[in-house]
């Protein structure tokens, strides 16, 4: 890496922004010359994870889901981590290297450029290989957090359309994450109560055996839902084969009806899962985000977000999806 | 307004979100249809402040800049504001009516679409606009903020092409924006002591006898860039004629440079000024964000920013421009 990414902290402001010149050099990856495409695997950093057919050799071909580091790292490798690092900046020491990791996972050996396109056991495998890999960086001690993430199309983030999702680690849990989890109103657990009759609500989507889908009360864009487990659990790294299998389901369903109401937009995925370590009262969920709107200047200047669309509209448009 | 605008309250993530559904009917005015061209002022509703020609009549032709009542407001006019009226929705009270103002500067009677193409009185008209509508909200005493901003161009947020700007006004002040008011390290103020000698930081762009350029230490896009007033204020309302005519100067520099390094990206303009009657230890300020990156699933996930450009080398290659 060139240039060693910073934390910067604005004491006017508070803010925290992650400075990473490398990624400015990340290639628009699109057509034959992807770099993600099964028999390129020598453009990517030599894979840390992969499911493979059998005989085959690792950073060959013959594989379902490559998981590689980031070749363009928004923080520098946990590797390098020195002893005693303040992790993030502070108001006195405004300034500070950023310590992390970065992992993508390639969905699909073939070029498919939509996440909902890939077989059910395709998207089961990614979505095992999401958890598995969280559950290797929780054992390894060092970072407090990660989440695992999908930009979906250009307007969504994504610089490369071969079907990824990525994972990124802290040695720090982000100080919006730690405010959200320590929101007292988990307790009793709002979800727990929320999935044992969802289709009484006004914001229910869908449902499977195992999972509920709901737009949630204050939605950031029009189509936002939340994909919630009804079991009950603070880590996405703890759920099942069966869980992973059954959230395929319900996830293309929910892709499938943004789709049909928003036209096909780009979306991002996140999985919101407790900080590592950190699991009391909380309950896991998926965001997913169709971006059917563009921020402006209000929202960044209050923080306020506007929203054209009642969740309950919404949610009543992808019901009939 | 056919729908009524709400907050909405996440009691799972303390989130809050104004879903104002009328939004979603304003239309994407281009070309000759504008309704902010000269001879289409019926197409707005009647300004509520107009800098006209000698002899013309309101809600006419022959004027230089137009104020009016933004006819697909984000809020409910504070005119019909009840009676004891809890501003912002609350864990108890997680939804509740949206009521403030949303007005509209039409910065040119002629259909121009770049806001430094204006002549340089123009916009000095504009600038001085924006501060009397401030101030006549202040002296009104129904609203706690508001907050003056542009969007230029459509992947900045703006729907109408016709060089306009934007005031929200509330009841309240978003959770945000008192965060950051409060923030400790205003005192002494930072600002003042910076602008003494702005050329010696690294991060400097451009100053005028009244105003200074930097890169903040935490920007949030590349190139973003911060214009400060020498002269210490907490409010931009308070801003004198001579102020507001300097203020073009710097801007149109800015916004110069700005274009020249990075191609004419669109960009939001949000002017930074201390809620209203709550003017101690703050130093107005105006962020001018050039839209140079997407965000993706990691910042919305976590808060946390990544900017792929040091705000040093960004000074340096718009002092170059």
């Amino acid at each position: 890496m060139a240039q060693v990414p910073e934390w910067r902290f604005d004491p006017l402001t508070g803010r925290r922004v992650l400075i990473s010149p490398d990624r400015a050099d990340r290639p628009r990856a699109v057509g034959p010359a992807c770099p993600f495409c099964e028999g390129h695997e020598a453009e990517t950093p030599p894979e840390v994870l992969a499911y493979r057919d059998p005989g085959s050799v690792p950073n060959g071909p013959g594989w379902q889901v490559r998981v590689v580091p980031n070749r363009y790292a928004a923080v520098r490798t946990v590797e390098d981590l020195p002893e005693g690092y303040l992790p993030a900046p502070t108001d006195e020491a405004p300034w500070g290297r950023a310590y992390g990791i970065a992992e993508v996972f390639v969905e699909s050996p073939t070029h498919e450029t939509v996440f909902r396109n890939l077989s059910h056991a395709q998207a089961t495998t990614a979505i095992r290989a999401w958890r598995n890999r969280l559950r290797y960086w929780r054992d390894d001690g060092r970072l407090m957090f990660a989440q695992v993430f999908k930009n979906e199309g250009s307007s969504a983030g994504a610089s490369v359309e071969h079907c990824h999702s990525q994972l990124i680690g802290l040695p720090f849990v982000p100080p919006r994450v730690i405010e959200e989890f320590r929101f007292p109103d988990m307790h009793p657990c709002r979800f727990c109560s929320w999935t044992v009759n969802p289709r009484l609500d006004s914001r229910f989507v869908s449902e499977t055996d195992m999972f509920v889908a709901q737009c949630p009360v204050a939605p950031r864009f029009p189509g936002e839902t939340r994909i919630i487990p009804k079991q009950h659990s603070a880590t996405f790294e703890n759920a099942s084969d069966d869980e992973a299998t059954n959230l395929v389901h319900i996830l293309f369903d929910v892709l499938r009806r943004i789709d049909h109401v928003f036209s096909n937009p780009d979306y991002n995925l996140i999985v919101r899962s407790a900080p590592f370590r950190h699991e009391a009262n909380f309950h896991w969920w998926i965001d997913v985000m169709p971006r059917t709107a563009t921020t402006a200047g209000w929202e960044w200047g209050t923080g306020l977000l506007i929203n054209t669309m009642f969740p309950e509209r919404a949610a009543e448009l992808l019901r009939a999806a």
